[in-house]
């Protein structure tokens, strides 16, 4: 029954874990109870994928393979067993988001070439795949979406989807190109948040002098 | 033309009609116009059930039967016609409530059941179609949702689901694990509400002593 | 390569342009970052029309033509070169708003119409086409949806719904109904705005004298 997974399962792991102890947090912070927390971190791991996969009309793969409910509810027992440890591990959450963000936006964009869409449907099903969970988070905890605002997150995967679109039309392998998705998405990321590298914001009609 | 309807489709009726009901009075708070108050009532009637079918691939109930939005318009005149003794009627609403969270739950379990899907699926399933609404009804009106913070709510449509399944298991016949079912969902509400029992808050991180 | 685009594309375009200015807007005076208002744009723009898409089960029309999502970035170049001007340029944008509106409705509910579904379906379909799009904006901007508590907007597809079903029913060829759908509302949504006329609000229950 048991397989050893594959390389590319243990990172969808590492990533779905990291994306629902982010869920699980902010509904702590906002006292939600235990099921409030499992269903906000859930729907982090699981929403843009599954958003994804209702635009591709496929079923979405929690449907049929029970391992992200299984890997939220060990997040949630990580969240409650080391509460009082998990500041000092921001930054290691921020490595495995990264991961997650990464592979998501791999998967979303993959996905959606195989089923035959064109290479911007695939950049904006890479992105939806990778962040499109922290938006129904913010939702839930009525929270104005973090991804709007600050950082270069989604945006870090349309850059990663337009590198694969690069690598294809070059005539790279599938596997190369995919892999080099992957790395600019989280090297973007890391790079954004360590250098603090953000979008200017749109400025305000009233802010003109 | 006309049937007399089933005594499943009485409790549907009532379960569509306590939860718009739900909707239209947080609507109406929120000082919110009729179309607005009646599309929020709307939403929470059926929009549990439009997400489960959306993720089932099948077309959802109220496109092909208008009986959802004729049941919605009327609990809209009910709530116009006698809002001042909508408070003292607060318990025979809450009885409402809850029969449509126990039908609703069977129901969605049942349909997933019916197209192939393994028991947690249905379990979701049948959470999703009795809470959901109700958390659109939140969104809408800009309130964190209430299930994820009080209640037992969609912890009852779990624990009915987790019976549906036991049921099922031990050899029971259909109809005998869907009344289980949903008399568990039923008693276990009135319990947790009469009782006040809740789940723990999850601490946050700064709360720990 | 390139077609002169028809008259309905026309309207199609200047609906959208108008719909993905209005998200960018609110998302600037909230402050969002560039790729935050543009997705509040593209949101508002294709919204609508995603969801409907969704629970007819087909593919959304921007997942086939990138139109959409190149008008929204000409959108985003229009609010950032000329934000200074917008302002007196508010009767315009209320205009082309108007227009998408009235297309979207008659978009909306024709195409759920020639998938065979019934009349009242097809005017929720136009509505919700006309009208969710700007739902989807006022919740990722974090606001109670503009449509439930002012103005007739949503309303006005409902009411050119209902002409589109009467024109049908007296036998009306389909583009002379669909142009009085259309028309009506337009003229709806306009006499509204200038002569203030509002749907009353739903009372709450400790208002009543």
């Amino acid at each position: 029954m048991f397989e050893i997974p594959t390389f590319v399962e243990i990172l969808d792991f590492i990533g779905t874990f990291a994306f629902a102890i982010s869920g699980i947090r902010l509904a702590s912070a906002k006292r939600f109870d235990w099921f409030g927390a499992y269903v906000v971190g859930l729907a982090t791991a699981i929403g843009g994928g599954t958003i994804r996969d209702l635009l591709l009309d496929v079923t979405p793969a929690w449907m049929t393979d029970p391992i992200y409910l299984i890997c939220t509810a060990l997040a949630m027992l990580f969240v409650i067993v080391f509460r009082q440890y998990l500041i000092r591990l921001t930054n290691t959450f921020f490595i495995f988001d990264s991961v997650g963000l990464a592979l998501f936006t791999v998967v979303g964009a993959t996905k959606s070439i195989e089923l035959g869409h064109t290479f911007w449907v695939a950049i904006i099903m890479g992105s939806i795949t990778g962040a499109a969970g922290g938006v129904i988070r913010d939702v839930f905890i009525n929270e104005i979406p973090l991804i709007f605002r600050k950082e270069i997150y989604a945006m870090a995967c349309v850059i990663g989807g337009i590198c694969l679109w690069i690598c294809t039309s070059l005539g790279f392998e599938d596997y190369l190109s995919q892999i080099i998705c992957g790395v600019t998405v989280f090297v973007t990321r890391i790079i954004a948040v360590k250098y603090e590298i953000t979008l200017p914001i749109l400025k305000g009609e009233d802010e003109i002098k």
